[in-house]
């Protein structure tokens, strides 16, 4: 089968590799992938910060069941899935408490590779979820976007605690912090606060439910925040970056019992344990849990009730993936969909 | 009025000083001192680690009303009460959601001092709350602890999500850790493991409630607790402690989505964003809410339910207030009880 595969910095090239095979478990599923996409981490190891070689990528999926091993009992081959970027058992006590990304026999999807044709999906029952149906063509990018960006920004609002009569406040107009609005609007949020300088962005986050935009950033953002609750700041905000400036114009953004969640994944972020003290907000984050929010997020989409796949703003076939990294890279598209 | 003044590191002195004045407010009640304490918070400018000028001190205090301003309606000369080390109207937005230490009116209890004979509370109405009745003499150490020690360790088992069914570690063998295991139990905790190498407080630990004695720190704490919970880590940790190393120790010892409640006053604490992110934790604290939960806790110590006052094992008359800092200074006493 055809892979995509990281050789180097900005060295990005689609191969041929073995096809995947279930292992001895009997617990894997092999997935026809009919979509993944570029993930803003994917950008890390492209950008030389993590070192690479050779390394196959991509861990968001939607596809169709091939092949599944003997112990699978709740998807079956033809049934179109929707997978988490964790494999998960779904069954330990972590998993049971919501928390499969740390599912005590998780696997990193990204270890095994997603951009890719073939996928083979560990813990299969406990990881994927099928659609009611085959889905509409329209409606694969926002069943794509489920898998990653959409259940990382749900998650985000559900650890800020967004929902009726709440203020919620988002730090990062990406993929995930655009999706955080929406989760937040369907969550059912007053007022929805998007910090961005983009116009095209801000349209999609107004799109998403977005009240109020704001284009200051840092302590000056955090000010805007305050003037618009009344001096005491947000009830939620949503950390969607994953730099310092990000984490503490959410924590000082945040009122006193009020809630972050962040899922900006921290690269050099340092929290000051006295401005932590001192702020009284709650803060909860972390790699998504998306298997927990996956069959509620499918149905919505597939009730047309929310249309998270208005992120991905270039669709580019698997082969034409290093264009699609380029692009993410250059910023010229906010999130790529690779089709096959 | 005597009142306690710190001159400089280590000086500590019993000083005439002019009696409290009601404000214009009409809003300040002046409480009759009928105990008070040594918080460890008063050891950082006894030890020089904050400039101090003639200060007066402490912020902890039971009493009896002398005198209340016009618009005072919940309290009146005679009664007794308790306070918390924030005064706070009670009636603002953030003290309705349960945040009194951070009300939008509050005044800092230690800035007016309290080891004192007598003592101004700003705000009475919604700061003070009245016991049943004029308290027996030995239930004057509970009411006392009630004011910070108790509702701080409250606050953090509350924080920490200690409840049914979970397992509860706290980092901290001082006053606030030892009561936050009260706390853990009383919330109804099926376990509670504290960290302690003293056999006087793991004696107290044991009475307060906790069913696990860890003696190890650092890591080697963290893998006692994870043997102690088939390799997932606490549901709930108190850190009452406030150092970088109780902090990780917390953070580390709690399975992924559980809680970490932290309430020891940080000082060069930095969480590490990449591990905070990884450990997928919630984490809550600060100056806590004591107000928000002295009416239950008046009440359980008013039935007998509870016997905070037992971790007070040095009580000394205010003119001794200097013996009392140095016994805490040296640890010879974990919490010292003043009396008037």
């Amino acid at each position: 089968m055809r892979a995509t595969v990281i050789h180097g910095p900005r060295d990005i090239r689609l191969e041929q590799v073995p096809d995947p095979q279930l292992s001895g478990t009997g617990r894997d599923a092999i997935v026809h992938v009919v979509a993944a996409c570029v993930c803003g981490s994917d950008l890390w190891p492209y950008r030389g910060a993590e070192p690479v070689d050779h390394q196959v990528m991509g861990h968001e999926y939607v596809g169709v069941v091939q092949e599944v091993g003997s112990a699978v009992r709740t998807v079956k081959v033809g049934d179109f899935v929707v997978g988490s970027f964790w494999a998960s058992d779904n069954t330990c006590e972590i998993c049971r408490a919501g928390y499969q990304a740390y599912c005590v026999h998780r696997v990193l999807m990204g270890t095994i590779g997603t951009q890719s044709e073939l996928a083979r999906i560990p813990l299969a029952d406990g990881t994927l979820v099928a659609t009611p149906g085959q889905p509409d063509p329209e409606l694969i990018p926002s069943l794509m976007a489920a898998s990653d960006v959409l259940g990382t920004g749900w998650f985000a609002a559900v650890a800020a605690e967004a929902g009726p009569g709440k203020t919620v406040a988002v730090v990062g107009d990406g993929a995930v912090g655009l999706l955080g609005v929406l989760a937040a609007r369907q969550l059912g949020a007053q007022r929805i606060i998007a910090f961005s300088r983009h116009a095209d962005r801000q349209a999609l986050a107004r799109r998403f439910g977005a009240t109020d935009i704001v284009t200051e950033r840092g302590d000056a953002g955090v000010e805007k925040v305050k003037e618009l609750t009344g001096g005491l700041g947000a009830h939620s905000v949503i950390e969607a970056v994953g730099t310092q400036e990000a984490m503490m114009q959410a924590i000082h953004s945040t009122r006193p019992g009020g809630h972050v969640g962040f899922v900006g994944v921290s690269h050099d972020v340092a929290i000051p344990g006295d401005e932590l003290f001192m702020s009284g907000v709650h803060i909860h984050g972390g790699p998504a849990p998306v298997r927990r929010f996956l069959p509620e997020l499918i149905q919505l989409i597939w009730d047309r009730t929310i249309d998270p796949g208005k992120v991905f703003d270039l669709t580019l076939p698997l082969d034409q993936a290093a264009e699609g990294y380029e692009a993410m890279d250059q910023r010229t598209a906010t999130k790529v969909l690779l089709t096959l």
